[in-house]
């Protein structure tokens, strides 16, 4: 008879490109890092994930060269790390052909995607998924990809949140206001697909944005899909708060955690929702073997193949600070940047205090202060995941990608039942969308809290 | 032992919509047309395709409601004709895991979509497909789209050419000229994924377009998928005779055709190419069964499906005039306009002189003028598809959706195996790209009369 514990949710964290978080993983004898760009890649992880009953692949994603370190793309490229990469959308039919039950979290970004052509997609991915499909709501961060896009720099940063609140309204204008829910009436008899006379046209006259028409797709499952969108700055919290329903971040640290998964559903609060209308993860590296020796072992495998150029490249994009100007060796205490101060700050709260140097954080470690790094026996992982649910009240963990698929496959083999044992994790999946699997009380649409509710054609504030 | 005759191609030519050019057969009780927002309905029909060996999916594309005909979408929306629509480029990647052979044809707009975006999403099927891709590449037709995307007005025909002539020398920038071809190391034993010396900034500032930065996809088996253009108009033509590799038009008339598929391979040499470096496809609607009698029978049955409304609705798009202000009952020469009376035109020239009404145009009929269309017995459908091939050098045709799946059915038990008897069709699949089975002789990559060909990194002209 199993325990009963809240139970905990998992993504499978991956973007489209040969190595992620841990740069240059691909190298290793074991990985399928080099197949990132294959079909099979994708419908292997898929089947992969639905075995393990994960809750979604979530695909992030940047638009172009990450050149913060050393102002080229070199250590990132030669690391593999976020680059090259591959468009997130385009490998969602072939995994949803193959499972029944897993669903799909995309990275779209508001500042580059014309909304309207956007708002196809996601209508579209949603149709073809049945609605088991989330948007990852993303502004930018690369000034790269503003020239790629032919601008002459990036959008300031809270401007960029201005404008996705807007592009946001208009989204809900177009897949929740245009059409009427009995619109597609879809009568063979009455040789009627649709009724034009419930389709309505949005006529949007924004500070940023302009749209005249109806919406080319019919209502999907989840009409508008599930909503993703994580927010390290207050303007960023802001917005999540007001309409994510899931959101995440990377932390190693469960005090800091404990604070953002309040801080986040504060956030929604103000914006007149209930605390638990948003699902809150943090990003986990689990390495797991039935021994703690085994996991140890296999740890300082996954460290040999970890390339310090391309880690050090990733922390660039992250702090916005170019780390190719420092010595690796020197003392990260003499190097004048609040950003590289406040991760020393990290790592002595974690590990204590310590002469860091730059190149501790280019060395794979649990040292590296961005997420839950848990190493152990399988016992071990699932005391330390329940422990960080219970101290913190996140709602589960993106798992982060390592040396795949024996990463994952681990996961699934050894965690993934022992939570099942104890009570902190599903034996079947949910019926209906993704947005029901997330919220089991509520239906496949937006709910009424949520700022896109009122939008729906029919609705008296529409 | 079979004749010889020039091998015909085929694609099945279809949009992500219930019902497209015979409006309303989504009706019929044998039609899946209601299926079409599901992937299912995408994987059949790969996987009909490619047990008879058809070449391609070609998949046309709107991106906003069909308006033109009394100013609303309401008879599009009704006869489920090319509204609803969803996004022909989330289809691909389902239907490429369940086949290995079939191709892809996809449409983008070059008025509307990013280039930066879309060179990614190219790069991003074409890797997925090994190959297995096509861009048709549309410059936009409908007012609709112009104000769906913000635009007060659509951008003036010929300035929409000269602005995809600047798009698609910034795509062969990004997809030919930024990685070399061993750039992309992928060398475990030296750690090494991508070697940053050779891969190249764009660096591309333009009358249209500007950008600035690294292609963030690897190259994929084509590079540049292979290209489809149609162009009606002068200077549609002259942009289809310097990029497609492919083109095709829509008529009943075999002269007019001959003349078409001459001017293109005229356009093809004035830019400086070899006149059989452009394939050229014409629409053909057939119905086929064992006997004349059989096929006449369905053809009728297919009629009553048909809708008078949805059909104007079409027409009035492609003529950019709104029928819907004149009596069905009408006789055409009455009606006081160019379009109008080129429809009336060709409606004699195939039918004789009678007195046309606008309802023979929204009925379905032979005397559509809108493309070959062929019924009756399987060696009648061959003989008038050889004869068609001889007579205009054709070299094959997009199958027009009718009564599906048994219109493609049909066409793959009875007329692939006569045509296969024939010498005329292929009996096994080529190896290699999608350009490799559509150009033997040439290679994966643009051939070197091609304009995208002189921008390949390390070529002189780079």
């Amino acid at each position: 008879m199993a325990d009963t514990h809240k139970e905990i949710a998992f993504n499978a964290f991956y973007m489209a490109s040969p190595a992620q978080a841990w740069a240059g993983l691909w190298a290793h004898p074991e990985s399928d890092g080099l197949e990132y760009n294959t079909i099979k890649f994708w419908t292997d992880l898929a089947e992969r994930c639905e075995r393990g009953l994960i809750d979604a692949v979530f695909i992030a994603d940047i638009l172009s060269a990450n050149d913060v370190y050393g102002g080229n793309a070199d250590a990132a490229l030669r690391a593999g790390t976020q680059s090259p990469i591959m468009d997130p959308f385009m490998l969602v039919s072939a995994m949803a052909a193959v499972t029944e039950n897993l669903s799909f979290g995309l990275t779209a970004n508001t500042t580059y995607e014309e909304p309207y052509l956007l708002g196809r997609r996601l209508s579209t991915l949603d149709h073809l998924t049945n609605g088991r499909v989330a948007w990852n709501v993303v502004t930018g961060v690369l000034e790269s990809a503003a020239r790629a896009i032919g601008m002459t720099e990036q959008v300031a940063h809270d401007r960029r949140y201005d404008m996705a609140d807007e592009y946001m309204e208009l989204i809900y204008k177009l897949l929740e206001g245009s059409w009427e829910d009995d619109a597609a009436v879809r009568d063979r008899a009455a040789r009627v697909f649709a009724d034009g006379r419930k389709v309505h046209a949005v006529n949007h006259q924004g500070e940023f944005y302009r749209c005249e028409g109806i919406h080319v797709s019919e209502p999907s499952p989840q009409r508008t899909p599930l909503i993703y969108a994580a927010g390290g700055s207050a303007r960023g919290r802001r917005f999540a708060g007001r309409h994510a329903e899931a959101t995440f971040l990377s932390s190693s640290d469960m005090g800091f955690t404990k604070g953002v998964v309040d801080g986040f559903r504060e956030e929604a609060v103000k914006a007149g929702r209930r605390p638990e209308s948003v699902r809150v993860f943090n990003a986990a590296t689990i390495v797991v073997a039935p021994t703690e020796a085994e996991a140890r072992e296999k740890e300082r495998e996954i460290q040999r193949y970890t390339d310090e150029a391309g880690n050090l490249a990733m922390f660039s994009q992250w702090l916005g600070v170019d780390l190719s100007q420092y010595d690796p060796d020197e003392p990260i205490g003499h190097i004048e940047s609040n950003a590289v101060q406040s991760i020393a700050a990290q790592l002595t709260q974690i590990e204590g205090d310590r002469e860091w140097r730059l190149r501790d954080i280019g060395a794979f470690a649990k040292i590296s202060g961005r997420e839950a790094h848990i190493v152990g026996s399988t016992e071990q992982v699932c005391d330390e995941l329940m422990r960080w649910v219970d101290e913190t009240g996140l709602d589960g963990f993106n798992l982060t990608r390592t040396v795949e698929p024996d990463g994952l496959e681990s996961f699934v083999d050894l965690v993934v039942p022992e939570l099942q044992n104890r009570g902190a994790y599903k034996t079947e999946y949910r019926e209906g969308t993704m947005r029901q699997k997330f919220f089991p009380e509520g239906g496949a649409h937006l709910p009424s809290d949520h700022p896109g509710y009122g939008y729906r054609a029919g609705r008296a504030t529409a």
